[in-house]
């Protein structure tokens, strides 16, 4: 396997992720070669344009060959598309890695890729409420946990590249099993995205415009990612599906108990609530900086 | 009525709210004494060594004795007990205010005051998940919008005075009805709270401590409200109730879609609702940007 300083690296997708990923890689000169695949032309002028691409172009198929690693980074489905086509195309022990924010589902398709490529799931746990190559910056890796998932198959000689990579990003690697990852992130990750949408869809159907006046940094905060990307956000519901219904469920509970509470003007109950809640935020907050792997 | 410029300040409770309107109206030379009446020394000698009040005590009887303007800044049904017991110490024409976050009750104790009290709600739309003097701070009412609730009792002359403390502290009068008040605030600033405790307490049900780890600026964000203090929020809901438990069902409903949307794999709905939520956002974005009044 070759060695990240002498590797070739194609990135399919130049937007946040892959746009940021291309950014830091060409900045700290990892790896011998960058190549940008995107679907818009833009994107590759765009990224040649700020230095993140040695070279770029449109045609999947060649902008993989001859790649020592190469990391899909688009919606989630079309990951597990791009996975069902991208092996014939693949050298011989090619690092295939992703960067989409479910595993179990992507995990499942690389199962199926040709004996030779070396495949690794992987979900850098960064982002912003923006999308696009316009918003990517070469440090949004920087201090984030990067999961890695690898499969059965992986060989070690992969995995060791794949973290040497993520650490090259500013990341700290963190191997996980892909369905415990679904459901640790389905509970921090997606399912805020869900609290926040159902947050704005409640205060507008209270029907008062004025009500946005009033809405302070609570509220912006509370329903920030509510402003997430669509294509991203709905092939994540999709593909964590079992998942998320569940954990939904679980939050209708915890609601239920409030409401109960405030129904029965529980004083006692409702104090014990919050002081739990406001221990758990504090236990969230603590471990983050533990690890220094907050943005 | 007296103007402004020579008014006796007086402010009951020396926390976040509190101090930094003591601190606010002090840096500014608004009035032309601020007493502060704490329950600690503490605060007191805190608050004098900052300069941000002349004169301090723990005695509320001495410490509203002749004042022109008294701001009632203690969690609401200290609020509300306060202005039970307040009324006969209090001078002919003498201002109430408090900054509590809900109102209907509020006001309701008001109408009880002795007919020579000037009694006007105000609920400033600012704060931080952190409390106490020690987070307090001059320009915390800066750019913020600060709600007025006269009562059919006051005087026009009172609410033009309040309006003018409002202001002098850089905040935005917004003259409301009560009971509208508690239902839109109850929208964007309480149910925030809840649903950011109840996602906490998700999370934490997950029963894996490596949730924490992955909990990024989305979680963090997301979750933060629920670090409020407990007898503040305590009060806020308990004297909202109903319109919370109201709200609650409201928000469940909403759930509920996004429950069926993802046990029937409809994804026409998802993205219909992703975009809606995502309009609404951005539609509380751009009237906050318009006020110019966020923080």
């Amino acid at each position: 396997m070759t060695s990240l300083g002498n590797s070739r690296i194609a990135i399919v997708g130049l937007g946040l992720m892959g746009g940021s990923l291309a950014a830091a890689l060409s900045e700290s000169k990892t790896c011998s070669r960058v190549v940008g695949i995107a679907r818009r032309q833009w994107s590759i002028d765009q990224a040649s344009q700020r230095r993140w691409i040695d070279h770029g172009t449109l045609d999947l198929r060649r902008g993989v060959n001859g790649a020592d690693i190469v990391v899909l980074a688009t919606p989630v489905r079309t990951i597990i598309q791009l996975i069902g086509r991208i092996g014939p195309w693949l050298n011989e022990e090619c690092l295939l890695m992703d960067v989409g924010s479910t595993k179990r589902e992507i995990i499942s398709a690389m199962e199926g890729l040709p004996p030779g490529v070396e495949p690794v799931g992987g979900h850098p746990m960064c982002g912003k409420e923006v999308s696009g190559l316009e918003a990517a910056e070469p440090d949004l890796y920087e201090g984030a946990p990067f999961i890695l998932t690898p499969l059965e198959r992986t060989s070690p000689a992969a995995l060791v590249l794949a973290q040497e990579l993520v650490r090259a990003v500013g990341a700290h690697p963190l191997i996980l099993d892909a369905e415990l990852h679904d459901r640790l992130v389905g509970a921090v990750s997606h399912l805020p995205y869900l609290v926040a949408a159902a947050l704005v869809q409640t205060a507008e159907g209270v029907g008062d415009e004025r009500v946005w006046r009033l809405a302070a940094s609570g509220f912006r905060d509370t329903s920030r990612l509510a402003s997430s990307d669509v294509d991203m956000m709905r092939d994540i519901l999709l593909t964590n599906r079992g998942v998320m219904v569940d954990l939904l469920r679980r939050y209708q509970d915890q609601l239920d108990r409030w409401l109960i509470a405030l129904e029965m003007e529980d004083e006692e109950e409702l104090e014990r609530m919050m002081r739990a809640a406001r221990r758990g935020r504090a236990l969230s907050s603590a471990r983050k900086s533990e690890d220094g792997g907050e943005r």
